[in-house]
């Protein structure tokens, strides 16, 4: 999950708030609906299934075991992509397939900071996702540490020549993760040679957290990365206690030419009414760091799991079902909008597209964004999840890959989870398996899987938002 | 901490109840004692003035920061010390000295792990304390994960030429460091080039965690390390698979001939027992990763602020108090020995011994192994810090710095703190000030100072243990 846009950062903060989505979730005792006496066994059929054993948290260690992180441009990536292909045509799921879409590649390459004053030490690092290089040899620089954008300006004068250090503490992530984006642009306006940020998160064991930077063309562009969170406090001690901090950094980031991925797909084809598609998924690209099982490893195999239960327990509905890795979600977002260009002509017959990119830890619900009409629907068919406590619909939601259909009308939702501890790993070496729970998984799948099947049994589409 | 002796893993394993031990606190509500009637003000006002302001956690900042992490033999510990020395004089403590110890210097130089089977990926490692290197060049062998030394045996005609893996989800410290002391033992008897563990702890974020190993003479002596906990069970799900594992590690370490370090120490000298001592501390090495701010800066710092808060509030008991940094607890315990070899004489003069090395979280009390008598009184003391909830004393206490002192007949007392994240920390480069609260830092300045200050008064010695 990035943050590049404002209003995918809205549902990054639904993440941070499960309390209050908790508050929205309907009274359990209430007389059951027709679409609760109609779907409440089926609902209860694919619960059972989904969480009578780990298939989904096996499918998901096999894919980072196999294969690692994935970032865009990347063999891992591509091999990861082939594997799904593979199969899911071993599944038996339908028009299994990936399109095309050139995504940029931004390699890393070899880099490291060193505090050289007042003391030498190794600092953990990783430079943010776009940086430019060092120039050969690194920088090696006076540190100015700021607390903020307006410290930064107050302290203007002394910032010429060196590299800036934006020592924010976690708040939120879309008030901090402003200094990853935006922090080399702001540095550079004042004459630093190079930024750095605290890592954007409110836990580390000495863990620095990469992710997305901007730059602006009418400034210098610096090289921007991030240090830990333990770093970051100490350098701002050593200069509030008068000591000289200099930091030498070395980086060989190189943006290649823009390369082919593939946006990789699967179907349950409607029995009916096949032109019609419920869409859902996550994303398959990830950062270059951990293996990517949060971000968003998780969201394309719990939907992948979620249309092979259903092909399982031989549930096909009038509509088509798709289940569709996105490629580039984190730094291009080109996945979300090949898919767009590409199925432009079924736009209008896109009943619904979910999205999950918030980790897959326990199930909350989903956020919506679309119609009121619509909207009572879905209260009605997450009401089907109160057995895994997954049945909230939240105000709002949605998600960066869906973000360009849902600007040509889709409604659009974003499957919730409990996001205490998903900034604890996100694009770090920690974003792994082992932090998951295969129940919990299992519960996603469930949620997915009786969510998009219900809608996609629907009498009528769901209506949508009028014009 | 390290959990070389079966003795000090009793003490390790009192930091994991944290609850349990709550359960012996004192009611609340009983009759005040004599001894309560006349301590229970200056107690207080001990405890106002510790809780005024942050002093010690500034004063391990300090030394953390300027310093970073301390092995033995390296001129980082000797450096600390040296200003400990000089800070020390400058707080006007008395008798303010560093004693000589010769110790072990084991030095880690380059190292590295790679997976390059069946998938190349860098592991985060650290050798184990006191490993050999590996030959100039490397060792790249397949890998045989065990559960357990049983499972090795079971297994030991496929380890023949192979690097052992040790994976064995924690439980609890001393159950689990078996592996980390003995593994190389247990692989080497099988015919294993290496070995490598699942570090020691309850949780990480791709995290290594350090700390000592030993040797047999009857072995081959082979290189032994710690990977991550997550690429740990990785590789044993690789092998579940049926991929074929291969490692490549390069260690230089090496161990070099003894070297001069001290223990550090200044004193309140009694108004008219000045022979009589009871003395506190920590050790002042740390592991070489991390800032050793809670292995164990912490316990030295607190009760060096001890010492100087009693000394500001001018509360010289009738004993002496001093105030110690152990050096080589880690990896050599020389410091505690060295300290009973120096102070032979005095070992019957010695009214109690107050070791402070699990931490400086949030106080519980204290562990105490002495007599019954000795105890009674000693739970009187510690309900004067009812108030800060460090009024515990538990069935057993000690630590591996008085250890030598105790085994001298010297009344011993391990301090007592929550427990719950230490070994997320422990030999880590996570092992920072950055997890340290200030107000938690000063309730255990508090605590050790009020409990080594009214010891100090008491119209007699504590009752030792008949031999």
């Amino acid at each position: 999950m990035p943050c590049r846009v404002r209003l995918f950062c809205i549902w990054s903060f639904a993440l941070l708030a499960p309390v209050s989505l908790m508050g929205q979730r309907p009274a359990a005792v209430v007389p059951p609906s027709a679409l609760q006496r109609e779907y409440q066994a089926i609902a209860d059929r694919i619960i059972s299934a989904a969480l009578a054993d780990s298939a989904a948290w096996q499918k998901l260690a096999e894919l980072t075991d196999r294969f690692g992180n994935r970032i865009s441009g990347s063999e891992s990536l591509e091999r990861a992509i082939d594997w799904i292909i593979e199969r899911m045509k071993s599944e038996g799921l339908a028009n299994v397939r990936g399109e095309p879409v050139m995504v940029p590649k931004w390699v890393r390459g070899h880099e490291m900071a060193d505090l050289v004053s007042p003391r030498y030490l190794r600092l953990p690092m990783l430079g943010l996702g776009g940086s430019v290089a060092t120039p050969r040899g690194g920088i090696s620089a006076e540190v100015l540490v700021v607390s903020s954008f307006d410290d930064l300006r107050a302290n203007a004068a002394q910032a010429k020549g060196k590299i800036v250090l934006f020592d924010v503490p976690f708040t939120n992530y879309g008030e901090t993760v402003q200094y990853r984006g935006a922090g080399a642009i702001e540095a550079a306006k004042v004459g630093a040679v190079a930024s750095m940020i605290r890592s954007v998160g409110p836990f580390g064991l000495r863990t620095p957290h990469t992710g997305a930077l901007r730059y602006d063309t009418t400034v210098a562009k610096i090289p921007h990365f991030a240090i830990t969170m333990e770093d970051a406090a100490m350098l701002h001690r050593m200069q509030n206690r008068g000591e000289h901090v200099v930091v030498r950094v070395e980086m060989e980031a190189v943006t290649m030419p823009d390369a082919l991925s593939r946006n990789v797909m699967g179907e349950i084809v409607g029995r009916d009414r096949p032109d019609e598609v419920v869409v859902m998924g996550g994303h398959i690209d990830s950062w270059d760091v951990g293996t990517g099982a949060m971000d968003d490893g998780g969201g394309v195999v719990i939907a992948w799991e979620a249309l092979r239960l259903l092909k399982k327990l031989g549930l096909q509905p009038h509509r088509t079902i798709r289940a569709v890795g996105w490629t580039n979600e984190e730094n291009g977002g080109r996945g979300g909008e090949a898919y767009r260009n590409a199925h432009q002509a079924e736009m209008g017959k896109h009943v619904l597209a979910i999205e999950s990119d918030g980790g897959v830890f326990k199930p909350i619900g989903f956020g919506f964004t679309g119609s009121d009409s619509a909207r009572t629907i879905l209260r009605k068919i997450a009401g089907l999840l109160h057995r895994i406590e997954a049945d909230s619909i939240a105000a709002s939601g949605g998600g960066a890959d869906i973000g360009p259909i849902m600007e040509a009308g889709v409604p659009g939702m974003g499957h919730l989870v409990d996001g205490t501890k998903y900034f604890w790993y996100h694009h770090t070496e920690a974003d792994n398996i082992d932090k998951l729970n295969p129940r919990e998984i299992a519960m996603n799948v469930a949620a997915m899987a009786v969510m998009a099947y219900v809608v996609a049994e629907l009498p009528e589409p769901l209506p949508r938002l009028k014009k």
